[in-house]
């Protein structure tokens, strides 16, 4: 701590309790806020408590919402046959950002994970099953990250979903874009080996 | 944007304006800060906006202060006969850090660069001459960045200050502690030499 100006040091204990932001970062971020315009660092305060505030879960979706539903479920152009599963809300927004996806979400809130003391019944896999129940899902899309809980869930939900007819499928494993075959790890080869697909 | 919550885009936005802060560490931010106790959120906001408040300039060295007189300015242990001229107020506590210095700071804010229109009367160099004419002070250490305005600028403060018989000294130039003379540069390696110290 700097024992020039308590004031900044408050700032910068809190702000390098963020993840990401070491004690030299935090240093150099309050001093750029303490030459930001005063209305510009009101307005980030506001932001920071209006998230807290303002945003909610979506009751069907559970991803995040500034109402009762989000506006991915509100939205009649979207495809309601396909929901693409995803463990957290923000992954929502990864996939909505690539623009390739234009079905509808669903948000588990967490991976099964027996180590850890989750399993399924703290997962929002009830509602999932739900949603295909009520007709009109014709596909769920698993897209967990490639991990031994992200498999036990796929494994989990898919079981649960087949029982209804919906197809379940899951986003792809293989080598990422601009990897190199040579430095690629062996389980990513054989994963792009057993999903290779024809041209 | 994500479209999915004003309040998390509106965030983000902000977030990401920061120095050192990309759209994906403000994302990941924004959810961090969704899932933050919401008192802790509303102490960081406070604090965003209580440094922007509450701290000043201190009257005699212009580092920040939480009152009229900085804590170093107004501590007596302080040695009042040794300055150590900096660029900006975050560079006093950079040197704080270390503990090797028992002086006290003078702030110029800024440096001299006649490209960017700064000259001498635009720094808090007449401020630094008065301090030295009211007599006390022995010495001046020149703690600037080891630039082109750094130079430029300890040239013209060392002509001022020598009038009034004051010592004038520079930090050294040289290695940094861990680095390897096979790949340092060779105007720092010049320095080195030009600056070495008896054993």
């Amino acid at each position: 701590m700097s024992g020039v100006s308590r004031y900044i040091d408050d700032l910068v204990k809190r702000l390098s309790r963020l993840p990401g932001v070491g004690p030299k970062s935090a240093s150099r971020l309050a001093f750029h806020i303490l030459k930001m315009p005063r209305e510009e660092v009101e307005s980030l305060a506001r932001a920071l408590v209006e998230v807290k505030d303002r945003i909610r879960s979506c009751r069907v979706c559970f991803g995040i919402s500034d109402g009762e539903r989000c506006t991915i479920c509100a939205d009649p152009a979207r495809d309601g046959s396909v929901i693409c599963a995803v463990e957290q809300a923000k992954d929502v927004l990864t996939i909505e950002s690539t623009g390739e996806f234009h079905g509808r979400y669903h948000v588990l809130g967490g991976l099964i994970s027996p180590l850890d003391g989750v399993g399924p019944d703290e997962l929002h896999i009830g509602p999932l099953v739900a949603r295909c129940r009520e007709g009109g899902v014709t596909e769920v899309i698993l897209a967990f990250n490639p991990s031994v809980e992200g498999e036990a869930t796929s494994l989990y939900v898919a079981r649960e979903l087949r029982e209804l007819g919906v197809r379940v499928t899951r986003i792809a494993r293989g080598l990422p874009v601009g990897a190199d075959i040579e430095f690629a790890d062996r389980a990513t080869i054989a994963r792009s080996i057993q999903g290779r697909m024809d041209l």
